[in-house]
């Protein structure tokens, strides 16, 4: 494989980590709301808020032996999560989560992409094989998801609602791994990735797609 | 302890590697089909039979610091279960399950007792103590069961059933590493130990020999 | 930060390994009584207990990539809770739990001080950042509790039982923290962390303090 220049990955940080915060505030959002329908205490937010947060890119560190961890080099991430479970502790009632949920569609589809791109982009650095890269995107992207509902006592979503998630990152993780391959910038790579994967999602959510049913 | 020669240990890594494939496969049979009963969608399946297949080995190489992991070293390990998976859910109906069940028994059995002397072998290899070497022989053959358990939300029936599995796994380890102690061929020290691990189980699942009951 | 001499922290390894042996029997009981309440098997019963004794520090030493793991090097700890589940096995009834569960509230209060400080104290000595430091800290002394309850099926009760644990640990972390940083000898430190973070638990569990509740 044509392997892209890691350090050409670096290209547009800044404008990088603000996606991810975006993206890494949906998903502790998501964490939120559920803790919240839980009924679990102040700690059990926090908790599982982090756990939907930080839980695809800490799996994904550990596999691929990257320490420190992503998130002691962003540490910002941890006080803004922090944070953001404090406000919505404060803020945030039952009636609010409804409408959480419909607003972190957007950003939440953003970070699927997102965090795929990242996941992909940092195994192929490491020169893993193409599956492996892309096993390791749709794991960045779909973990903290899974760690969550586990955490809140239920079978997780994305392996059970029939609504096409990880799906989505499996096929932009690929399409990803593509586009480095053919030579593509990496800017072009990344924002075809997030686009084409987040607008599969988007258009799954509203057209009510679902995944084949299990014939029995 | 008389450690045995690490290199001998690589004796006869094809037959090994045909018998490691049919177990992982049948690892993975028992995540479809537990997903199966769950009617989780076809990311589900998937998701739970990798586990299933490979969350054991996985841990043992976490824990015991091993890198690359094994499935990167065997990657075609990660598309046999892929192509498993696909096959199972367009050829699978909800009345094979329970006679897949049975077909894998043997497979199970005899994967039982293979990862336990695989997980002891590498962790001799490690100059781990005897106690850990055992630990991460259970390791490698029942935490892929448990994995696939916690994802659907069941009580992990290695933990509940009150049949023999782990115990075995426990018993064959200390087997195992009885037999490399006192100089077996690491061939033989092999055979044996799957041997006795996979026959014990096959008779406590024939029997319904039952775990002591918690006297209450 | 002002960083204290790592060696320094070695201070009184005997005593501390006593009361790391007492606190890690505590969490493997608070595992065997809820084996037990949930009728799993004698196997279960073992691996709740371990998971409960040994999750914290070994998830802790993964995330700080420390090998060997805590329980290598002190391999009797094992042994001990082996040891432990088999009596228990034999000797406990279910009229023994409600008894057990008091008799260890003490024992678990002072892991809870303790593991905290010695999570932050690893940290530390590795120049990790302060939140960094409590958190893990906070997973040392509370994630082996989280991992038995979800091998048992059940919301983790740090996060939904309303009764402040965690909450304490990330108080005592950063107060361990704070008395590090101001210069305090590391017996000094470690032992008012405990005193206060298991002081703080015990009142809380006798007048019934509750986190605040979630306002719907």
């Amino acid at each position: 494989m044509n392997l892209p220049d890691p350090t050409q990955l670096a290209w547009s940080s800044h404008l990088n980590t603000a996606l991810e915060l975006a993206a890494t505030l949906a998903f502790a959002l998501s964490g939120v709301i559920e803790a919240g329908r839980k009924r679990l205490d102040a700690v059990g937010v926090c908790v599982v808020a982090f756990a939907a947060a930080f839980g695809g890119g800490t799996l994904r560190d550990l596999l691929l032996d990257q320490r420190p961890f992503f998130w002691v080099r962003h540490i910002e991430f941890l006080w803004a999560t922090m944070a953001l479970c404090v406000l919505a502790m404060f803020f945030m009632r039952q009636r609010h989560l409804k409408l959480t949920e419909r607003a972190i569609l957007w950003p939440d589809a953003i970070g699927l992409g997102l965090f795929t791109a990242v996941g992909v982009d940092l195994s192929v650095s490491l020169q893993q094989p193409a599956l492996i890269a892309v096993l390791m995107g749709v794991t960045t992207s779909c973990f903290g998801g899974v760690l969550r509902d586990v955490l809140c006592n239920e079978i997780p979503k994305a392996l059970s609602d029939h609504r096409p998630y990880a799906l989505w990152a499996f096929v932009g993780g690929w399409l990803h791994l593509l586009l480095l391959d053919v030579g593509s910038p990496a800017w072009l790579a990344l924002s075809t990735t997030v686009a084409v994967t987040a607008g599969l999602r988007m258009l799954s959510v509203h057209h009510g797609w679902q995944l084949p049913v299990w014939r029995s």
